[in-house]
C-alpha cells in the first residue's frame, strides 16, 4: 500500500535474493525503520520477537526464512532441522507451519541443488498469492461500500474496524481493510472509527498509522465507544479480521469484537468480516471448541508510547499489587455476523454457505 | 473505607474547622498525596484541576468551600460571589450547584455573624448525608451479592464493574461498590473484574488502588474482556454507577457501559446500576435527551503512567495526525438493566417504580 505517496509492503525480496527487507513493527507507529533480515536467524528473531506479525505475513516470513536456510544447506536433514527452528519462532501460528510445508512440499523431491532457488520461488508464489487473496476479498467488499455510499450519497461512508487487520498484518492489502483500500482508491469517501483495541493497541498504533499513510480520513476511539457511535448513528457498516472461523460460522477475533458485535445487531448495523478462505477451520464444529490465548499481565498493567523527547518509555498503568487477567481473543457467534467477505464472495456465516467454501478452497 | 488498615475518606474536615483534608487523586494510584486545603480559592483549584472528581465529593467539597468564603465574609453580596466562584470550577457538575444551594437555603435567612457556623455544620451534614445514602445503597445491594454467593458457596461471587463509582468518587463507600465492600466485611468471598475504561483509566487506577487497599480481590481487565468473561461464565453480577438516569429508567453512565450492558443481556447475567435517588432525573423523559459530553482528543492520544524510575510520565499512542473523537458518556436503555440499587432499595428500571422513588426522594 502507499506509505505518504510511496508505495510499501511489510515483507520485499531484497534484489538478489540475498535476503528480505521488512519493516519493524515494533517501532510503529512514532517511526518508519525499514529492516534488513539476510540470515533464517535474522528471520527466526523477527517472528520471534514480533518485529512483524499477522498470519499471513509470518507465513510468507518464515517461507523466506526457509529458503534463507536452504541456500546454506538444501539436504534432508538440514530442511528438517531448519523447518523445526522456524516452527518454534511462533509455536501457536498456524500460518507459518502452513507456509513451511507448502515449501516442503515444493522442494523434497528436488536434486539437493535445485532446492534452494524452487524454495525462493516458492516464498515469492506464497507472497504473491497473499496479494491476490486480499485483493480479491477488497473487490468483494468493495460492493458493500459502494451500496452504503449509494444510499447517502451526501456524506462519507463510516465503518468501524477492530485491532489491525490490515496490510501490516499480510503482504499487502490487509483483508478487512483491502475493501477499505479499494474504496479509497476509486474515490470513494469513507471515515473510519478505529478502535483502539487494548491492550496491545494495535488499531491505535497500526491501523491508524496505515490509514493516515494512505490518506484515508480516520479518527482513533477508545473501545468503549463502538456501541455509543452505533446508537447515534455515526457508523454505518463494522468491518473485522478474524483468526479462526469455526465450521457453523462463530467468529474467533481479537478481544472485543464480540462486544462490537453485539452492538451492531442492537443497533442493525451490519457486521462483517474479512476471512480468507485458508483461516476456515471446517474441523472446529463450532466456537467453543477453540481455546482462548491467555496472555502476559503486564499487557495490562504497562504501556508503552513516545514521550515528549521523542523517546519510547513504558509506563505502569495499575497500582502495584493489582492483578490482571488478559484474554487475548472472543469468540462471535456466527448469529451476529452479517455475512464474511473471502476472496470467492461474500458468504453467509453458516455451515451450508461455508461448507461450499471449503470446497473451493481445496 | 481502609487504606491499608487505616480508615480514610476522600474530604475530612479539619478538628477547627480550619479547612479540609483531601486525596489529591491525580497521584493515584501510583502515590497516596494528602492535601489541605484552607481557603476558598484552594477548593475551587481542587475541583477545577480535579485533584478530587465524583459527583457526591465535588458536591461536599464545594459545600466546604462556601463555608470556608462566609468565615472570611458572610454578608449577601460576598455569599453570591462566591457561590459564582464556586460554580465555574465545573460548570456541569449538577451536584456542586446543588450542593452550594443547600449551604445557602441554610444560612440565607441567619444574621451574617451566625452564617459561617451554620454553613460550616450544613457542609458536615452533606458530606454525612452522602455517608449514610452509599451506606445504604451497600445494604440493599449486598443482599445481592449474598444470594449469589448462597448459589455457589464454593468459589468467589464474581463481580463486573466500570469506571470508578467507588469511595473515591463519594463521601464514603462509593455507589457501585458499596455492595462490595460490606460484603467483604462480611466474609463474603468476592472477586471483582475491574475494567480499566479508557480512556481516563479509572478503573486500572482509582477503583483497582481502592479494592487493593481495602484487600478485596480482584483483577484489572481490558474493557474488551468483559464479554468474553461473560460467555465464559466468569461473571455472576455486573455492578455500575450512573450519571444520570431518565424517567424511563435508560442510564447515562461511563462510555461502555453500554456494551457491558448488551453481553449481560446476552448471557444472562445480572446487570445492576446503583443510583443515589438524588441521581435520578424525573424531568427527563428518555436517555436520548441526555446531551452526551465530547472530550478532548488528547485523552485518546496520550496516557500518563509511572516510568521505571517512578516518575509519571506522559507518552503518545497514536500515530501524529491522526484524529481522536472522545464522547465521555453512554446511554443503556432500560431493557437492559435488571433493577436500580438505591438508598430506598431495589427497583425496576421503568418509570412505574421510578415515579415513586421520586416521591421518596421529595
Amino acid at each position: 500500500m502507499q506509505v505518504d505517496g510511496r508505495p510499501m509492503r511489510p515483507i520485499r525480496a531484497l534484489p538478489a535474493r540475498e535476503g528480505v527487507q521488512i519493516i519493524d513493527q515494533r517501532a510503529l507507529p512514532h517511526a518508519l525503520k525499514l529492516v534488513e533480515l539476510r540470515t533464517p536467524r535474522d528471520i527466526f528473531t523477527a517472528i520471534r520477537e514480533m518485529w512483524l506479525r499477522g498470519a499471513p505475513l509470518i507465513g510468507a516470513a518464515a517461507a523466506y526464512g526457509l529458503a534463507l536456510a536452504l541456500r546454506d544447506d538444501a539436504r534432508d536433514g538440514a530442511l528438517h532441522d531448519a523447518m523445526a527452528r522456524l516452527r518454534g519462532a511462533r509455536p501457536t501460528a498456524v500460518n507459518l507451519g502452513w507456509a513451511i510445508e507448502r515449501v516442503q512440499r515444493r522442494v523434497q523431491a528436488l536434486p539437493v541443488h535445485e532446492r534452494a532457488d524452487a524454495a525462493w520461488r516458492e516464498a515469492d508464489a506464497i507472497a504473491e498469492d497473499d496479494v491476490a487473496t486480499n485483493a480479491a476479498i477488497g473487490r468483494h467488499g468493495v460492493t458493500l461500500l459502494r451500496r452504503a455510499a449509494a444510499e447517502h450519497p451526501e456524506r462519507p461512508v463510516r465503518v468501524l474496524t477492530h485491532c489491525n487487520a490490515g496490510w501490516l498484518a499480510t503482504v499487502d492489502w490487509g483483508t478487512a481493510t483491502a475493501p477499505i483500500y479499494q474504496a479509497h482508491e476509486q474515490g470513494l469517501r469513507l471515515h473510519v472509527w478505529v478502535d483502539e483495541t487494548r491492550p496491545r493497541n494495535q488499531g491505535a498504533s497500526l491501523t491508524a498509522w496505515e490509514l493516515g499513510r494512505a490518506g484515508v480520513a480516520h479518527a482513533v476511539v477508545a473501545d468503549n465507544a463502538g456501541g455509543h457511535l452505533m446508537q447515534q448513528g455515526q457508523v454505518d457498516l463494522v468491518i473485522v479480521g478474524c483468526d479462526r472461523v469455526a465450521a457453523n460460522g462463530d467468529v474467533c477475533n481479537k478481544i472485543g469484537t464480540y462486544l462490537k458485535a453485539l452492538a451492531a445487531r442492537d443497533n442493525g448495523v451490519p457486521f462483517y468480516v474479512a476471512m480468507p478462505a485458508s483461516t476456515f477451520d471446517a474441523a472446529l464444529p463450532s466456537g467453543e471448541a477453540i481455546p482462548i490465548e491467555q496472555r502476559s499481565a503486564r499487557e495490562i498493567t504497562h504501556l508503552a508510547g513516545r514521550d515528549a523527547d521523542g523517546r519510547i518509555v513504558e509506563v505502569q498503568l495499575t497500582p502495584d499489587g493489582s492483578d490482571a487477567a488478559n484474554p487475548a481473543f472472543d469468540v462471535t457467534p456466527a448469529r451476529l455476523v452479517t455475512a464474511i467477505i473471502t476472496e470467492h464472495g461474500i458468504v453467509a456465516a453458516e455451515a451450508g454457505a461455508l461448507r461450499h467454501l471449503g470446497e473451493h478452497a481445496a
